[in-house]
């Protein structure tokens, strides 16, 4: 069976999305949770993973460490990962890797903390660009594959890399389109999704460095966690 | 026949992924070359990509906008673009992936330039992280898969992902170990690749913002540029 390496889920954007295709296309895989060490976590997650950091597939004598080759090679095996159409795959696959490798403000502002609201002090231009484009990438997939999910009518690997994003919006109160905010709301009540967040909010382990990032970018409004 | 969009040959770094892949694997396109505009190209970019960004692949009536996608696209078409051993194609993935992500500082330091040779002034600790994170990934496709490309015999997609690695420690005088310099040798001796740096050197375009990037980080120790 896969063995999928994650961090807290309180705190481990990366680590959500194999974890939530997975879970959400019943792909069976054994979960190995580490937590993130304090002062970093390098030395402990280079154990299993060759980058030192999660999310990390282990597949027998195979090693799989980033994101989109965990998507990739889950594909292989499980076709349900992308969508069947050619043209509303290659739309995944291009805002899958959007996401991968951009959203800097959005990512680096708003670091996912599962359990805490936050009132953001300022959103800057450059977080705005960001929640721009997730805004128009999002209606677009909605419009132009029918919905209810990014590229159609299964939710697919491109609504797991986005799951974070989601989380996001909520955590820090922003607000997209109406399309957009009606997508989070379905992607918030996936079983699977659900079942992250609560674990992230009753996790024993705090993280002060993730934990400070939220307080030089706003104030708590409220800490769900126990 | 596929419409391949790029930026100018001398600088960018991410169409040239892309566009040696195809290239080496005599895949038929039809290149698209879009001057960067000095101060931003994201207008004149958005017409044809909706991230305002190259590299951009056009077939039909489908575009595929980030360089990951493009090349999971191709795949779907091509099988060699990615090695036919699974646990060779996982490998090559998750190298590719982390150079689509990674790498940040070897990226914003030495920033791709074909025609210039840099002295930089110092190798920073996060330069220094970077460069021995690629000998060892290097060294580790290198020797389990056999050579003399990163994933075994032939040219594939992973090489296409470093091949702006390779111009970079060529242009800043950047050494790793035996192995991965050999590799290093090879890869510029590709007839796509000399193509394209003659192209680069040979273009009338400069960047301003480019070229200052340069002084910022080193002296010029040659331009061949025309």
């Amino acid at each position: 069976m896969y063995q999928l390496f994650i961090g807290n889920k309180n705190y481990s954007s990366w680590s959500l999305r194999p974890w939530l295709l997975a879970t959400e296309l019943e792909i069976p895989f054994e979960e190995q949770l580490v937590p993130f060490d304090e002062g970093g976590s390098w030395n402990k997650f280079r154990k299993f993973s060759p980058t030192g950091l999660v999310p990390c597939l282990v597949d027998g004598d195979t090693t799989v460490w980033e994101s989109l080759a965990i998507t990739e090679y889950l594909y292989e095996s499980h076709p349900r990962v992308w969508p069947a159409d050619k043209q509303a795959r290659a739309w995944a696959r291009c805002a899958a890797s959007e996401m991968h490798a951009g959203f800097f403000a959005l990512r680096n502002q708003c670091s996912m903390n599962c359990g805490v609201t936050v009132s953001l002090h300022r959103i800057d231009e450059a977080l705005q660009k960001d929640l721009k484009r997730i805004d128009e990438l999002w209606q677009q997939g909605l419009s132009r594959f029918g919905g209810p999910f990014l590229a159609g009518q299964e939710f697919t690997a491109v609504d797991a890399f986005f799951a974070p994003v989601v989380l996001r919006l909520k955590g820090y109160q922003l607000s997209l389109g109406q399309q957009a905010m009606g997508y989070c709301e379905r992607i918030l009540a996936l079983p699977g999704m659900q079942s992250w967040v609560e674990a992230g909010i009753n996790e024993p382990w705090r993280e002060v460095t993730h934990d400070e990032e939220l307080l030089a970018v706003g104030d708590i409004v409220e800490d769900r966690r126990v």
